[in-house]
């Protein structure tokens, strides 16, 4: 590439809805990268992009220029198959945890690259880092290592996986243009892609408490990841599965990991379990993996002892006790009926307000703040009766926790359980 | 205005087409103004407003807000009556050097405040710059006196009026959101309210040479245009021009001061007379001066006399030769019939190439260069006549000049002339 390009005309033909050349998208990142582009200039090109879209070649340039940004790994040398998942975030979304042991202990290797939370919903390294001693930070090596004798590894990416997402992320993050599918379905696939592994399966939520609030669009976000994958030689598919209520009890991060813990021993919340066991399904057939029964392998513990060498792996005390809150208030009903709904929305603002979550990248979190929800949709209540309990070690948040949580239970007549998963995306 | 509120939010609700509340709007530009939000802040809100639109209300406050980050102007003790004439911009479009005297000269007070130019159209202090010793730049005192004495004032604007809408401009010039009707209207109207004159006639051009290229675009720009002046409490009113033929034969900088005086000496181009009679008309009538008719004051004389002393009042010497370019090449006809087309684009193009325009603020203008029209739309030519003269002291300039301009006449057999003032819009 040699070529370069008025930054100007470039925004001004997005604007008007013009197709942009191979050519000139994989120069605007790479200037943008490189600081040529301005951050004024790619925002409002983000913002023309949110208006006018990016057609599938476009979008499958605009990744790979930013993947190409940056280094790739590479497992290679690994005598299982990678498989990896991605969920494009909920609240009491703890999945990740279970999951990465499980499919570990059915033969495939599971690179996790993870990410702290920002806003309502909570980040994976958050959660694990509730484990005292636990660590987040791994070299190339020592994933590699863990990969292969363990199987299961869960911990931050390094900075050199593409940097151009990295600095288009925090710009859209305030200038107004996060919401745009084909700018989120870059950022995720970039970062996969360039991760290495051979296959990847994304979990798309829909619903009041997802990033995607109705269905269609969630199904559109979908498709151009799943797109973006075939387009980068990577198997995928995706899951388009509900977010309108919790997954689980726990909305924090130590709770988050007891819950996890239950569900690795064979019990936990019938959602979380449902959501588990299907997302290993589909990593399992991606991997060719598919005659092992994952049910099975949570049953018979094969899972829990990955995820205890895991754990122990990264410097963390598997039987150490998780922190515990200082302060705890219930939220109770004030009428009797059924549990028909819990916003999700309004149970992670909550735990966010109690300290679960940050407002900005540098705050630290609460490792045992949360929301723990005493009921789930379906639950016949009485007046008085605990719905959640809040939990935090700074009293003076409990006030505005309940004022998120004021009108997150809704109560009826009947409800009418729905499966977890809607559907399945493949390419 | 003690609010303070979240710029993401803000730049969000426009892109979801909501309509910003007044103190939302206030408080933006003096956030912006005082770099409190930040460029790339500025860039994405003017990309949503360039798909979303302001009401007039939001104008209305956007404009006010822009006014008032600078400071306003004041002729409250002149003895005339100010009224002041702005034009969007088309090629040779001299109108403000005959215009200005010749509304002096009928007894009101025209204060140019005026700009230089940038690409395709040329800036009014670029041609009156070609008048040996005349200067932009006069004090406030300096303007006043001479609007009293003399009537008549081209001159720079201090850097005092508006400088919000100084710094976003030059921001949406490199981020592509130039073209949005509202931002447009509100830093015209921005720098025309803050300068304080009673009354404003606009000169909204429409056609392949002007920047609306469309009759509805530019109806809508001159409906936005008058809503703010009546809304600010200036007499406004607005013409709406054809710009599909460059205005006159000459485009450039020395050679449009010889065809404004060739106006004032009572000749000229047909279509230069008629536009300046036509806002001369409508300014007097704004000034409630209506009682003269300017044609009988170009012919007596009178306008070029205060042409003479105007020039003078600023240093100039209206007797000095205007410069010659030091090469010149005419442009032939290929073909024998009749002009039906002389598209200002691509002579505007031709002169800027030729260096009578500049590409970046900082660059000079050549006083003499340019394109001297030999014919008009609805000349019969033969094959081998003259239709224009390229001017240039960079001979090097000459091919890509001829390149521009090479399509720019339609030889056809018959032609059919229009009146150049297409409608008057009035509040």
């Amino acid at each position: 590439m040699t070529s370069t390009y008025s930054v100007v005309d470039l925004i001004r033909a997005k604007r008007e809805g013009q197709t942009l050349e191979p050519d000139q998208i994989t120069w605007l990142i790479r200037a943008y990268t490189d600081g040529i582009v301005a951050d004024e200039q790619m925002s409002a090109m983000a913002m023309a992009v949110y208006f006018q879209g990016l057609d599938d070649a476009e979008l499958s340039t605009w990744t790979t220029a930013m993947i190409d940004s940056g280094e790739r790994m590479t497992f290679d040398g690994l005598s299982r198959p990678t498989v990896d998942k991605h969920s494009t975030g909920g609240v009491g979304d703890k999945i990740t945890l279970p999951l990465a042991p499980l499919v570990a202990a059915c033969g495939a290797a599971v690179p996790q690259l993870s990410g702290r939370g920002l806003g309502h919903t909570g980040g994976t390294l958050d959660k694990m880092e509730a484990i005292p001693g636990w660590r987040a930070d791994l070299s190339h090596d020592e994933m590699v290592c863990q990969l292969e004798n363990v199987g299961a590894v869960i911990c931050a990416a390094g900075p050199g996986l593409a940097p151009a997402d990295k600095k288009l992320y925090a710009l859209r993050d305030v200038t107004g243009t996060v919401e745009s599918i084909p700018l989120i379905a870059s950022s995720i696939m970039s970062k996969k892609i360039a991760e290495g592994t051979d296959s990847l399966v994304l979990d798309v939520k829909t619903g009041s408490g997802a990033f995607m609030k109705t269905e269609e669009d969630a199904r559109e976000l979908a498709r151009r990841l799943v797109g973006l994958g075939k387009a980068a030689g990577v198997h995928t598919t995706a899951l388009l599965t509900r977010m309108d209520v919790p997954l689980g009890y726990a909305c924090g991060n130590g709770i988050e990991v007891a819950e996890s813990l239950e569900v690795l021993a064979g019990g936990g919340p019938a959602d979380v379990v449902e959501l588990t066991l299907a997302l290993a399904r589909q990593m399992l057939q991606s991997a060719g993996l598919d005659s092992i029964d994952p049910a099975d392998v949570l049953a018979n513990g094969a899972a829990m002892d990955v995820w205890r060498t895991m754990v122990r792996a990264q410097g963390g005390d598997p039987d150490a006790p998780l922190p515990v809150a200082r302060h705890s208030q219930d939220v109770v009903a004030t009428e009797a009926g059924v549990i028909t709904g819990i916003d999700a929305m309004s149970i992670g603002m909550a735990a966010w307000r109690l300290g679960a979550g940050r407002a900005r990248k540098e705050d630290p979190v609460q490792a045992a703040a949360g929301v723990m929800l005493r009921v789930r949709p379906g639950d016949r209540v009485i007046s008085g009766q605990p719905l959640a309990t809040l939990l935090t070690d700074t009293p003076a948040s409990i006030a505005g926790a309940e004022e998120a949580i004021t009108d997150a239970f809704t109560v009826g007549q009947s409800f009418q359980p729905q499966h977890i998963v809607a559907d399945t995306i493949v390419a």
